[in-house]
Order: C-alpha cells, then sequence, then structure tokens
C-alpha cells in the first residue's frame, strides 16, 4: 500500500499530536520529517519515532521525498509557510486560522491555486464524527427547515500568556471554528452581530477579550448563535444544536471516560479538560486520504469570501 | 388553619391549573370562586369544585369574603382588572405580562401601592426548585462571579391564532419570563440586542416573529444570551445555565416519565410537551402562602424599571 | 364535592407523609383524626392539621365518622390493626408488609373479606407514575416478550437500630416492593434463588443481612434479579429494567433537582437521598379516590400465593 | 523505531478488526502475514495491506520473521494451534475462550510456559480506558470496601448459527468476559450460583441458552451479580457497576455517536451494535507493545485455577 510522505512543522500541542497521528495512527500516510525552531523539540521527537528532524522548514520544502506538509506553527507564519510550500510544489495542510485578516488568507489561497497544490485548513469539526454524522442527516432533509442553531465553544483555562501575544483577537483565534461550522451546518451567513467581554483579569490585562456571543442570520433566514470563552473553568466544551422544523439534532460529548462516580447524595463524571481530549477521532481523520491527497474537506472554505 | 380565601379571574389553560391547584394541591388556601366569560366554562369548574361561579369579575370585587383574587384573563385586561381588585382591597396575583407597556405596568403596581393590596406578578420560575435551588447556590458564592448566562424558552408549537392575536410580540408575551429570570440570577441588565425571525408561515402570516436571540450585558459585564421559539417542534423546553469563575450550573428537565425505551438500535425518552408538564411545582408553589399573602416572591419586579 | 374521612395511625416518617397528603394534597379525602403511640407526635400534628388526636387506635376505631384508616404503624402491629379495623367497618390502606408471614396475612385479608371492606397494602410504586406509564405500555405489548427483568432496590443507610429490631428481615421489609413489582410487571414466579449478605457491621451485629441479590424465573421463562442494599452510600434507588422481544423499557430517577453542577474537570448532580424524595406523587396518587375507595390498586395481591 | 512483527490467524469479524489495528493503528507493531483457512478472505487482506497470506497457520509458525501470532481463529482450535505456536517459539495473543474446560485451558498455558514464551488471552476489557479508570481508582482505595458488583454483558441479536455450533455455551463463550472482569475489580470467587433460560426460539431450537443470570460471592463477603443475553434486541450493551462501602463507580456508554435527535415528543440517541463499536480503543491497546511483547495484561488469569 502506497503512502503519502507527509512532514509536520510545528511541535507545538497540536503539531505533536498531529506527528503522532501520522507516525502510526492515519493509515495511508508515512510522517518522514518533523520541524520545530526549538530543535530539542524536534530531535526528540524525530529520533522517537524514527524520523529526520530540523529546526528550520527549509529542510523539508527542499526535501523532494516530501509530497505535502503539515503546518502547525504559530500563526503569524503561516502565510508564508503555504505560501513557501505551495512554491516548493507540496501539499499543504494549515492550523487554523489561515491568516489575520481576509487579504492575506486570499493570498495563500491564491498562492495554492498558482502552484496547483492541494490546501487544507485544520478545521477538525468538519472530521469529527458527531459533527459529520449531523451534516449527513441534515443534508438528506431529516431536519426540514433550519431555523436556529446554537454552538459553544470553551475553554477551561486560557492559553499562555505568549500564545496569546500572537493568535490575534477571540474572534479570530477560536470564533473562527464556529464560523466553519455553522456555514457547513446551515449555510451562508448575511448578518452579524458580535458583542465581547474582558472578565478574565489576566486577559483584560492584554486587551483582550476572553467572553464573546456571536448572532448570526442566514441566508435562509434562521437566526444562529455563537458563544465563546476561553476561560469556562469546568472545562473544554464544545457543542451545537441544530432547530430544524422537523426535528432537532445536538451533539455533546464532554466526559473524559465512560464512568460515573457517586459519593453520599451525590454523582458525577469527569469532563474533557482540552481539544485534544474531545476530537482523536477527527485529529487523525483529518490528515487520512484521501482528505489531504484528494482535496476533501474544506477546501472551499473561501469559495464564498 | 386558617385558609386565605382566593378566587380565579380567566379559566383559560392556565386558569384552570391555578383553580385546581387552589381547590386541593395547596395548603393553607381556600378557593372560593370561579370567573370566565365564558359561563358555561365557569360553571363546569365551579360545579365539579363546589364554589361559586360567574361570567363577569364584578362578582368577585363585590365579594367582603375573597380575600384576593388570581387573574388569568387575557393580558389585555391586565391592567383595569388589577386596579379594579386593587381597589376593591384585593390582594393579586396577574398573570405575566402584567402590561404592554411599561408605563401601563407602572400604573397597576401604582393602583396596588395606593390601595395598599399585594401585587404579584405570575413569574413562576422564581418558585420553580431548580431555579430556587441555583439561586440559592448563585447567592452563597459557589459560581464565583459571573461571566456568561444562557437561557432558552421554546413551545412545542405556536398558540392559537386569537391568542397570538391579543397576547403582543414574542418579546412581551415569552421573553418576559426570561427578562424576569436572567435578572434575578445575574443582576441587572445594562445593555440589551435583540434579533428575531418569522420562520412560522402562520406567524410570519400574522406579522409576527416566533424566533429570537438576545443578548444582554449585565452591569457586573457579564454576558447573557436568551433565545425564544413559538414552535421548536419537539417539545416545549426552558433550561439555563450560569457560567462562573468558580462554578457553571445547568438547569434541565424535559422528560415527561423517567422512563427509557429502547428499540433496535435506539434509546428513547419522551420530552415535556408544554409549561403544565413542566412545572407542576411551581404552579403550586407561587399561589402558597406565605408568597402572595406575604409579599414574597417577585413583587419588587418593577423597583429597577 | 364529597370527601372521603380518614384518620392515620402512626406518624412515623411515612406516617406523617400520609397525613401531610390527606391533610391538603390529596383531592376528594379529608384527614379526620391522627393517632399515635407518642402522644406528643400526635398531638403536634393534629394541631398543626386541625384535625383531632389520640394516642391509642380505638379512638379512631370507635368514631362512626372515620370511613377508611391508613395503618403506618410499626409492621408487628398490622395484622391485628387490620383485624380490628375490618370488625369496625373501616376500609384500609396498610403500608408493608402487610405481616410477617403468609399464614398471618391469609388471616389478615380473610378479616377484610369477612367484614367486607376494602383492602389495600402500601405498595406504592403500583402508582409511581413512572412505573405505571411503563406497565401501561408493555401491556400493549409493545415490549414483546418479557426475557429479562432487571431491579434495583437500595437504601443510603441503614434504618434505625429500633426499626430494624421490629421489621423484619431484608427480604420481608425491602425485597417484598420488589416481589411485588417484578410479579406486576412480569407475571407469576415460578422459582427464586436468593443470596444474602451481611456486610454493613452494624447490620451484621444484629445478625441480619443488608445484600442481597434474588433471582427469579417468570412463568413465562423469562429471568429476573433483583437487587437490595440497605447501605448503598451514595443515596437511595430504585430502578427497573424491563428487556423484551421487540423493546426494553428502563425507569430511572435519581436526581434530587435538575440541576447539574460543574466544577473544574468534573460534572455532578444531587441525588435522592430517601423514599420520600423519589416518590411524592405516587405517596399521594396511591391514597386517591378512586384507589381506597373503589378497591383499585394491589388488592389483588394475594390472589396468587 | 523497532517493530514486533506479528501474524494474525483467523480473519473472521475479530480476526479482521485485529488485522487493521496492527496494520496502522498500533505504534509498535509491524502486520507481516495473515491466515484464514478461506483463501480468499486471506488474499483479500494481505493484497490490501500489502502483507504476506496463506490459508495454513503452519506458514505462520515457520517463518522465523514472526516474532507472535494473534490467533482469532474458532475456539475448538485455540489450544493446539497455542501450543504449536509456543512450539515454534512465538509470543502468543489468543481470543477467548483459551480453552473449553479448564483441563485444556491449563495444557495451554503450560505449552506457553514449558517454551518460554508469552501468552495472553483477548479479555479487551482489561485495556478499554472506561474500565481501566475504574480499576485505577478502586485500587486506590476511593471505593472503600467493595459490596456488591453488577455488570451486564448483552449482544443486540444471536451470532450465526455455525458460530454457535462451535462456540460453546453461553457460559463459555459470553460470561467468561465477566467472569474474567469480576475477579479482576473484585478479587476471587468463592460461590457461583447460575441461572440460565433459552427464550430465543432459534437458540432454544440448538439445544442452548441465550439467558442467564450469574451471582457469585467474592473472597470478601460481596454479592456479584452478572447478566447475559444473546439478544437483547435494542443493541449490544456492556455495562459495570461497583457498589463500595465510600463510593460506587458505574460505566456505561452505549452512544454510536454523541447526537441526540429531537422529534416531536422525544429525544432519542443511536445506541452501539456490536463490541467493535463499543471498544475501537480497548482492541487497538490490547495489542499494543509492551502489553504482549512484555507479558503484560491477563497473563495471570489463571493463576488462580
Amino acid at each position: 500500500m502506497r503512502r503519502v510522505r507527509l512532514a509536520v512543522i510545528g511541535l507545538g500541542r497540536l503539531g505533536r499530536v498531529h506527528a503522532e497521528n501520522l507516525a502510526w495512527r492515519v493509515a495511508g500516510v508515512e510522517l518522514v520529517r518533523v520541524v520545530d525552531a526549538r530543535a530539542e523539540v524536534a530531535r526528540e521527537l524525530g529520533a522517537r519515532r524514527g524520523v529526520d528532524w530540523a529546526d528550520d522548514a527549509a529542510a523539508v520544502l527542499d526535501d523532494a521525498a516530501v509530497e505535502g506538509v503539515v503546518i502547525a506553527a504559530p500563526t503569524p507564519t503561516h502565510v508564508a509557510l503555504v505560501s513557501a510550500a505551495a512554491a516548493a510544489g507540496k501539499d499543504v495542510f494549515c492550523e487554523k486560522p489561515l491568516a489575520f485578516d481576509l487579504a492575506a488568507a486570499r493570498d495563500a489561497v491564491a498562492a495554492a491555486a498558482a502552484a496547483g497544490v492541494r490546501l487544507q485548513v485544520g478545521f477538525h469539526r468538519r472530521f469529527a464524527p458527531d459533527w459529520a454524522a449531523a451534516v449527513d442527516r441534515i443534508r438528506t432533509g431529516e431536519l426540514g427547515d433550519i431555523r436556529l442553531l446554537r454552538t459553544t465553544l470553551r475553554d477551561m483555562r486560557p492559553p499562555p500568556r505568549d500564545y496569546l501575544a500572537s493568535a490575534g483577537s477571540l474572534f479570530v483565534d477560536v470564533t473562527v471554528h464556529d464560523f466553519d461550522t455553522v456555514r457547513w451546518m446551515a449555510g451562508e451567513i448575511t448578518e452579524v452581530t458580535a458583542t465581547g467581554a474582558a472578565l478574565d483579569p489576566e486577559i483584560a490585562a492584554l486587551g483582550q477579550i476572553d467572553t464573546a456571543v456571536v448572532v448570526v442570520r442566514f441566508a435562509n433566514g434562521a437566526l444562529g448563535v455563537i458563544d465563546n470563552s476561553r476561560a469556562a473553568g469546568y472545562g473544554y466544551e464544545c457543542a451545537t444544536e441544530v432547530v430544524g422544523s422537523r426535528a432537532t439534532v445536538r451533539i455533546d460529548q464532554h466526559r473524559r471516560r465512560h464512568l460515573q462516580w457517586l459519593t453520599p447524595g451525590r454523582a458525577s463524571v469527569d469532563w474533557v479538560r482540552d481539544f485534544t481530549e474531545r476530537y482523536p477521532e477527527a485529529y487523525r481523520a483529518e490528515l487520512a486520504p484521501p482528505c489531504l491527497a484528494e482535496g476533501q474537506g474544506n477546501i472551499d472554505f473561501f469559495a464564498g469570501a
């Protein structure tokens, strides 16, 4: 069985998840190189998985054996890396957000198009079995007309200060997932009203917001509401509800283990703490051929932009 | 045990619930009269419960033995009935909304104050054990600072056309419950952004909206979001979530019976269909002394207006 | 509306529940007398609810105005009280178990039959809406043939030592509820295998068991399993499952309030602590006409004995 | 990274799961051969995953490059295959049950011991994260003394007739999983009472039982109850509860997707249909080094026999 040869650029929390998945949990792919600006991080992972490593992306771009790259480096590097990888003829999987603004994002898309390579943005929820199953059933008409969509995306606690400094606003860094999800599920957005608040003292000190409610109106007239928090406290949560004229679907999954603990007068369950606990299947599936290789997935993200 | 003598004016769906509760499910009260403009409705209920009946509220207001009235007649009659009952020296429980606009509501409150009678508006959620328990724990500080509040109020299907014609807009008729709830739970509102849509063809034909999302900002800086629907289809739902800096509380209860049915490949539960199924305890509790008799409950509703 | 005049004999935990229900939560009945061997207990309740009280059951049996009695006194008194009440021409509601052995139970049934009065045993689960709804649907054939029935009845902590001393064994005091339930749901039992253990030190010291598993075979060939505990620790639980050839039904309800509390890494709900929290509706319904007055309910309990 | 070279013998439903897992979902292993008596089945899978195939186990046993074998062939072949593989110096993973009777099982264990190879039986629940987490917490003493253990294992519908003909009785084929689980969780069994029934017409026609309740007493005095069904109808279910003196733990997970579908008056979830849907993680983990390679897992299964 031929395997697509891939490299991972950027070995932060999510980059390491991608590298491990490519190393042994995804069929049809072969991890051949890992890159991180911190040489010791790249070296350790390369040694553990028996692949070449480097502290500079050039090593990957110059390697003719690499067919595609997974970019999980900080957001400010995305557009340049996508463009360089495209110019080198590599297919590209890039973590979200592709860029901080629409013009730069379009530049990246144009670079991929000009080079004739595939470009996929890491909207993993598209590959999460729960959402995928919901969308399949929505597409069959089982819900009737969509009337109201509600989705929640909350982190347990804020990311590190240096991440916040380079990740862009809550809307660019977090809500971007929800914008993709709601357009995927309910169609194009025609109206947006956004409200934000800075309630966590650390985030307020950075001049950012940590809590947001975004109301949208869809082209079919339905309403949608997105709520986000960087500091939900109790854990990570991503849950979606779509109310239709004939049925309603809710997606949830928050338990770490399917255990229930009963102590005097109380029953409790453990809650997921971050996205890696919530989405193990999605992070594998989004990198599996034919996704990247075949251009499936969310390559049409900017089509409507 | 002395029992407070009460009369019910208006025997629609909720008026009949109130009358039955007063007849034999609430301690410390005695149902003595029932009134409905439809004489046969009043006669049937009066006969069944062994109390006097009439088709005109004057019969109640002129009866010195009646100490208080429960007004469940259509909204357009509320202000006049409250004022007349107050003038007759009766304590008053009036269904929501008290009036269609703020000025008229203040007139009703002023009439009660001038007469020295008690006035309670039928915000039953204040007496629903689930919400009351949540508020008790919020008041102890268990949640820390409130950061986000989310509440849903949806009906299974729209009310009859003639009800819609006289009930006022979705915001006045339905969201009014949520405005009371969120102020009770999270404090005063300083900013409101409301979005509505007419998605149900029948309601659209009446020039009304059936779906709404209302975003509020509270005085402490937290955000809140209310969603309402007159036609959720799957059933009735009222659910609230308050996200705090130290804990989060969710209130839900949608099952009609605590049964689960498992058929090939599926497990299902029955869902409540309307508010009478959801709130049997609250509708009893809101009429029990010392609530009406002692002026407890939501008499301070307009304090902040 | 004519109301059936009833007296309560025995004002322990459950006797007080019955008395309060008769006083103001059940339509069609009137509480007229309360009796307890502890005069101060009877006096306090009688005063609070405005009814006559006594410390001897004779006061009730001699009162021609009393139409029926609710016997909630200790088990050793049941047979004599039932017989005396029957002889006095009173309809009888008697708490479970009717007696400690079959012969005595049959004497009590015979006494009621000879006097022409009604006799109902307090198997409240027959009146619990969840079980009643399940049985209704089982009767329609929705489950197909019953294949396996599983039911749990557990107390949070053991009852007081003096209760244990007079209540009979775990099988007589607790499992009796389950024997009634499983026969009601799945038909006659043809084979019983019982296993018990004494694991709680206090109960073991009394020479009793606190944990039991009882396997039964039904006349239709299906199997059933009952598990009981006097010291489940986490709370009270009563849950039943019936597996059928076409569907399966599960009954559960353990939450005190429909609240969920989320704290870091955990979501928890409060659990019911005893049967009074679990069955408020059943305890009202079992005393409501036409149940007692019409001989409905479980009057046929001993038919198959 | 060195990878342990493994072969799979027997490509039925579970054998194919094992082969796919070894091919690309488990780190540290390499699938090198597949065998099935049906040549076309072996050929198809071998071709798809690029490994050698054969219709005779001898091809594997003679291949010096194969370090270990996964035996998923029919139960009657287990003892001979284990012995032959051990004699050939291969480590062995064998599906349950190891044999139909204790003497034969001990022969297989002795063969492995004599050859100095590792032998692991496919009790996947030992590697299921939910059970493993429960056991970890039980081992810390969080539950206190175990008092009652209840476990359910049910199939949606009976296996094919030819499987039933060679798989042994319900107790040997199915309950064997539960015997392993309850001993793992609660310690040695000192007393067993088993009850069975033939309720499914097809299984009854084969002279087998399809429903069983097994009550056990543990060495510490606690009780346990196992219920099994080959024809639960609604789906597959494996759930365990352990009641302790200080806490109680429940394990459940039955949903196929974390979706809830709401239709008028009803909310439903999809239910898992078989063990492959329920245990994807366990089937990967039980084959991952160091399990097989290091002799971890349940190699001590027969220690107490």
